[in-house]
């Protein structure tokens, strides 16, 4: 039985408060813990009902007054919780809303007992890798943000693509045509870059992976380097030339010709809570559907 | 009600009789057909147990003793079928084991309403376009066969990639390096055309794709073509090219340096039953487990 | 030698006049034509200098007048010359700028000889398919335009992945997720569809390829259809979800959720002229850098 | 002036007898490490003129008698080379034929230059993982191999497809369905695996890749993982299933159903020596042929 002395004494539960399916879990989420003694804090701006007394602050105050954050939703609100918590190094656990998420992959059914079992200190610890982006432009000043999964340079406002260079390490790479680039972790290799055609990186890989968006020349194709380098991307000079960069899906900024978007290791990271039993390849597994007896094709052979 | 003067009133029917799933859906069929007053043959080797008296005929006989042949099976099975009816142009329907498929979309469950619908007239014909192949090499008589989804070269006994020219319509195309090619119909578009990243070709659409088997240069995309050209291959001199072509899986044989590989339109075709709501699209969805809440991945933003 | 009652009496000469290479080449072309007899007229508007008595008209009325046209440029400038020259029946010749390019295939160095052949009747007259897209939205008026490549639905402002659904010939197809979706021509097909996976359309096929940008479900693949088809898109309530819509990559307007596009075939195609040995895959050879020697990998084998 | 008391007093020189490119460069390799005092020991058994007094060995018996390997021909001469060189710590050196490799990175213009300025010490050393496969079947002894870029399982002598489980460091991955798998190494993802849509790995980069060959399902994607893992793979039973494992494209035998491959780091590594210049990105960029002007597509925009 957990009790003040506990080593997760201070909960911060967080959720999308537009969600239809997160408001039941986070009613159930409070009361179970206060059940266990436990202290239970919220965005004061949130609009989701607690039901139980939880003391409601900033958003921003959170991290530095909690053991944990309990994050209920889709992978986006354990994108944003993870932003959150990694400056002050508090652990994420991760709920979902009846499908299972690479990154909140305990499910509401499963919820009492796989918060106990975490509470009562029987988990697994994952640390992910974050990034940080900053955009240089000249006269102005620098724009920077972090990322758990990715940093993705776009084209905006324009039917052409863009044209941009490539430098890894202070040593040139290539010059790409095309929508743009992923910068993804090894977290985010199965997000975004995937779609783009990047491959699949198993999250304890010190690894970045680089994915190119549409790209013009059929044999510029995604690479991967050591999770310590220094990507440099250059914007070229085209007309109608316009990007955009944004950091797990939130946009911080264009980038124009002459300016630089950097992106190196943060020196931050985001440590994940699961479940004793946590599998990667399961959960890879059910997302991908992959496996016998799924398969999505026709036959390729008599039978 | 049929009676014996119907318009289908001998039927064949055929199965894999080393799939256990099968036995039991051609005895329902067959006990069916005999209540519907339809005379049932089946394949004198067959060891399926048939549970009526039905007519035991070489297999090669059937497609000229009967008004329409269901094929109980994987689209394998259909292939067979399909083979077997063209030349004789008696229509083929399919019945699958519990899953779609791309050519039997008729289920176990549903089988005697369906059934009972397709003798009464109410059904959907489907004209397929088929592929006949030739294997010339000097000196041996040439090896022909016709493929309802595929012809296939392949590299065979040997680590090595093969070097090989395409021609169509007379004209050079290419010279590539790979694994070999997949020359696909429409309705082959969906089997291993599409692993080897070949698109999806509507049914009714005339036109072949050529996709090449994991090929040496990037750049050497699938190709879609009009179904009345010839494609012809020609392997190039390297040691230890070995190269072995199957129509719909069925080997034919090799493919030496020196031998040419003809792919032109059958001057067969064969025709598929199906019920009367087919809808190819909902077939597509099923199959490759498109559509709203059939997502494969993970977030690509934040919620 | 032509003479004042030639085929082609009257020449309209377009090009991109931001661009320094192509000054040059129109000066020689214009001087050239004028040496034959032919009439010159270009754009009133057009920065260039063409160097010889030019009659200066305005560019919507050049393809009233003339009895081809001359685009000197990339592809874009093709692009542009098509949807000017379709309305008028004009047919139109491309002079690339020391590329070969898709449907520019005549080079600079080539260009006096290759236009006295095309002047004396010796050419190759290649019709190529169009496009027409309609973007329709509650009470507004319908915006059109046409495309010879094509049109194209990409988010807009947003690091969020598009819903949208799409229907061919009223038909339910599919429920996507991404950044949107290419709806090209054969001619189209090696552009920016290319880029997103879609396979090459032999020219003359009449279909269309419908590819999904970087679709967030990993078998939601490129379809290949009849190119009479009529193809609906209408996009999904999403919060932040904003869409554009292009024609041959010039924006038409944005697409709102409730808005509908709908592509199908123009009632117009244009007709450009070629040299009279014209081989589709041989540009298709040089622009994707196929061909024996032309490897762009590693080894795959010992030697 | 190097000297018999130099770094490199004896060297190995190997190539591929059958390629007539190669004799000239050993011939004047051969005369220029002579005339800087080294000694020069050659595979008995090659065909090849080396044109001065070399010392012929067994091939087996070099890697222990010199202190390098000279290399000269194409990727798959330096794979030899390197399974020769790889267990007595032997440096290799590539020379190349007229065209960059990957791993022979030497022209044969540049020849006396660049093998000065390594024989004075003025060279990269670059350690590359190796890959050690064990096939084992019961009831026979096992087969092992070393593979500098990669293992692969490969369907064989059957048009069907294999089915396959893949299991990394003990836990179970995938169910796979199609034609193979490739475990290449960071070096070998630029070879077959590439072809099979693997990603590019930089060389140092501690990781290696499995890229599913032709997937059935097609969100079977290629997964990135340490190099330190153990890759287990058990083909299953299936009608006619026949599977061939080579080791950088030589056979070492087949895989029946019961059989298992597994696939983890050798002990040993290679040392390839490079110029001082040597930059990875530039030899990718070559190969690719990546980079400004060098696009391989049509317009996606007007210009």
């Amino acid at each position: 039985m957990p009790s003040a002395g506990q080593q997760f004494g201070r909960i911060a539960l967080i959720g999308n408060d537009r969600d239809p399916r997160v408001g039941e879990s986070v009613r159930i989420l409070a009361a179970h813990l206060k059940s266990r003694g436990c202290l239970v804090l919220v965005d004061e701006a949130s609009s989701l009902e607690f039901g139980v007394e939880a003391q409601r602050v900033p958003e921003a105050s959170l991290p530095s007054q909690v053991d944990m954050i309990v994050a209920v939703g889709g992978d986006g609100t354990m994108l944003h919780a993870a932003r959150l918590a990694s400056p002050h190094g508090v652990p994420v656990l991760g709920v979902n809303r009846g499908r299972l998420g690479f990154l909140a992959d305990i499910g509401p059914t499963e919820l009492p007992q796989r918060l106990d079992e975490i509470l009562e200190g029987h988990y697994v610890r994952d640390h992910r890798a974050m990034l940080q982006a900053k955009v240089t432009s000249p006269g102005h000043p620098d724009r920077t943000c972090h990322a758990l999964n990715d940093v993705v340079l776009l084209k905006w406002r324009t039917g052409r693509m863009l044209d941009f260079e490539t430098w890894i390490d202070g040593r040139y790479v290539n010059t790409h045509g095309g929508d743009g680039l992923v910068v993804a972790t090894a977290t985010g290799s199965t997000a975004y870059a995937l779609s783009c055609g990047g491959p699949i990186l198993y999250p304890e890989l010190d690894a970045l992976v680089l994915a190119p968006i549409c790209p013009h020349t059929l044999s510029d194709r995604p690479i991967v380097v050591r999770s310590t380098s220094t990507i440099e991307i250059r914007l070229l000079e085209r007309p109608d030339t316009q990007a955009q960069v944004t950091c797990d899906g939130v946009t911080i900024g264009d980038l124009a010709p002459g300016d630089k978007l950097i992106v190196m290791p943060a020196d931050t990271h985001v440590t994940l809570l699961h479940p004793r039993d946590h599998d990667y390849y399961r959960i890879l597994r059910s997302k991908l559907r992959w496996g016998r007896g799924d398969r999505v094709m026709g036959t390729q052979s008599t039978e």
